[in-house]
């Protein structure tokens, strides 16, 4: 990379973090990325998430649902805390919590967030069971900017991923899971270059240019 | 094949018939193929998938909606005529008129449907540029089994398309029209191995079975 600062990522996490693990190996580690993770958020306390990113030295905080009076209030708490961490981006990975515009406005097309189908099939809760009782052949990974319909902000990059045979969830789940841990670090290297944008003639547009950038 | 009698296979069709052509090239015309296409149905008269038909010896007929005094009495007529032709497989292959339980309750589980998206996402018309209006990254075509809800019936085969990076419309359709002439026919000949059935305890699951059984 050019840039001497490294491109700041602040991760927000709910439970077993191995989408925050592969953000950690492929990107935070690797003194060439230019990307640093500068704060990792969980919505609970006490899991493993948490535990790996102190493993590698980040900075972690939890902002619960239960410490809060609603949503708004929790949003708005667990905005002043990754802003004062001064992301460039924000990435939801695994986040289990639905975001507001307290959160969201705060941070415009800079939150992505990761759903584990080819959007807008399969969105909302377990989309892998989804995909299985619908019977595809072919589902997937999408990552896409967050906004406040849930699962509907447009896609930046997607993968698809072919159902086993033997329709075999554990199968499944693993061939997403791998799928997920190659997407998201592609996709916050991209921002990281400096080579994603919306169009503004078209805000369901997402231009990737072919040119590094930044 | 071990069969000596062919898979006897009825094509409906409405306009330039491509995905009728891909079926005459891959299955009607090798002698190999064990496939036979008997009769080809079209609901409008004058369409070049008629003269495609015609010039590959295969019997036309046209039942147009225009003809009958409602959908079901068109149906009915419809179903006498392909019935007629005693098929094996109904392939809608760019048929453009919804078919009720007048037709398709006479040929349970034996009529199928090319549709130019990975299904769920994108049914109804113009699903290329539904997928291209809603930013997808990756759409596809899927065949499945025609039920009375379009667009809804259990996947068969399905194949992912990666929308190129400048969004052209032309060369998406591009794309996907090839796979459709890819999958179309690999469907059929699915079918004529005897290869494809339902789940009876999960109708939304269908097998393929890895061996040739027919």
């Amino acid at each position: 990379m050019a840039s001497t600062e490294p491109y700041r990522v602040v991760v927000l996490v709910s439970g077993s973090g191995t989408n925050l693990q592969a953000i950690i190996d492929e990107l935070h580690l690797p003194d060439d990325s230019g990307v640093t993770c500068a704060l990792v958020v969980s919505s609970h306390a006490g899991v493993a998430a948490l535990d790996r990113a102190a493993a590698a030295g980040i900075r972690t905080e939890v902002v619960a649902m239960v410490d809060h009076p609603d949503r708004a209030g929790r949003d708005r708490a667990l905005a002043e805390i990754v802003s004062g961490a001064t992301p460039d981006l924000v990435v939801l990975a695994g986040f289990m919590s639905i975001l507001t515009g307290a959160f969201l406005d705060r941070f415009p097309d800079r939150v992505i967030n990761l759903h584990p189908s080819l959007l807008p099939a399969f969105a909302g809760v377990d989309a892998i069971g989804q995909a299985l009782a619908w019977g595809a052949r072919i589902t997937g990974v999408t990552v896409h900017f967050a906004e406040e319909e849930v699962d509907a902000g447009p896609p930046i990059l997607q993968e698809a991923v072919p159902v086993p045979y033997d329709r075999s969830a554990d199968a499944l789940t693993s061939r997403i899971r791998e799928a997920e841990h190659r997407l998201l670090p592609s996709a916050i290297r991209l921002f990281a270059e400096g080579r994603v944008s919306r169009d503004p003639s078209d805000r369901r547009r997402v231009i990737i240019t072919e040119v590094q950038s930044r």
